[in-house]
């Protein structure tokens, strides 16, 4: 099992990554911002994700092609399908079997989102996306759920609001139901 | 008249730039170096150029579109069409109404790049793109020529390996036919 996280997850995407989140970029237009995302995700493919499959693991990893579709397409408002195909080309076609949608209302999550950085020592302003208004992750909200209403034997919605131990073990659950029906061994590790 | 270059010519484009021609990622992925190329258009297209253009500016920039065509399409053997498809999504559509292709053969160009490189106290490897073969140089030739045959309206070859100020004069010439034929006064400076 390979986790890892994405933009970022190798050298190239780290420095992309720095440059989406920097809040000093506030002039940053939505298509540069959704075109970095896709150059990152298409490193952290060639780099990471193809050679894990032809290696036979399985990645796990964070965000991915629907957060670009959330978040430029929905968030702000760029087309759902001119993000779609640049994406296309970013990941030629590569796409997860099961995702894991954690939903929760949008002031709860930026809530956690700013204890979390204070917990880390860092400063509470947040990032370049923590700083958008309300209605702007009301909008990525949205944007997420009807994806996963498109698509529900891919996505998997699970309430996040919840205490953190049971959200985990519907995951579990969730993540297990798939390995059984493709009748691989759950395992926490390796 | 507003003159500048790409990738680069903006804050945002600056650190793509710099990311772009670091030598140390030869793992770069063409997909990568493609979509960053476009993420930089991008922002270069909606600070700069549209601006511009609306303030009734003439825009003179270095490289642009069918250099990602040149370089990543042919050079590094991407599709053309999918270059296309992605800055399109990059610069919306907006267009040159005149290119000039400067063209020289590689080993002649790379020489003079080096010998620039020299002159500015900078080490002698090259970037990352300088630092390719002979024959990915040759293919990106080849990919520009292509261009400037299918439009020989937008795109006008000069001959580059002749001395400066008869390439000067000779793409001043090709300039001030373009202003004047629009009806507008030909002037080296504002």
């Amino acid at each position: 099992m390979l986790h890892s996280r994405e933009p970022g997850g190798t050298a190239i995407g780290e420095r992309i990554r720095a440059l989406l989140l920097d809040d000093a970029h506030a002039e940053m237009d939505p298509r540069t911002e959704m075109l970095l995302f896709a150059a990152s995700r298409a490193q952290f493919v060639a780099e990471v994700v193809e050679p894990a499959l032809r290696g036979g693991q399985i990645v796990l990893s964070e965000r991915y092609v629907d957060t670009s579709i959330a978040y430029q397409g929905v968030g702000r408002g760029l087309s759902v399908e001119l993000v779609r195909r640049v994406n296309e080309v970013a990941t030629g076609g590569v796409s997860p079997d099961l995702t894991i949608l954690l939903d929760i209302e949008p002031a709860d999550g930026l809530q956690r989102a700013r204890a979390a950085d204070g917990k880390e020592g860092r400063r509470g302003r947040g990032d370049r996306f923590e700083q958008e208004a309300l209605a702007f992750h009301a909008r990525v909200r949205a944007g997420f759920l009807a994806i996963a209403h498109e698509e529900p034997d891919r996505v998997r919605i699970v309430d996040g609001s919840r205490a953190q131990h049971v959200v985990h073990d519907e995951i579990l659950r969730v993540v297990e139901g798939l390995l059984g029906a493709r009748g691989w061994r759950a395992s926490s590790s390796s």
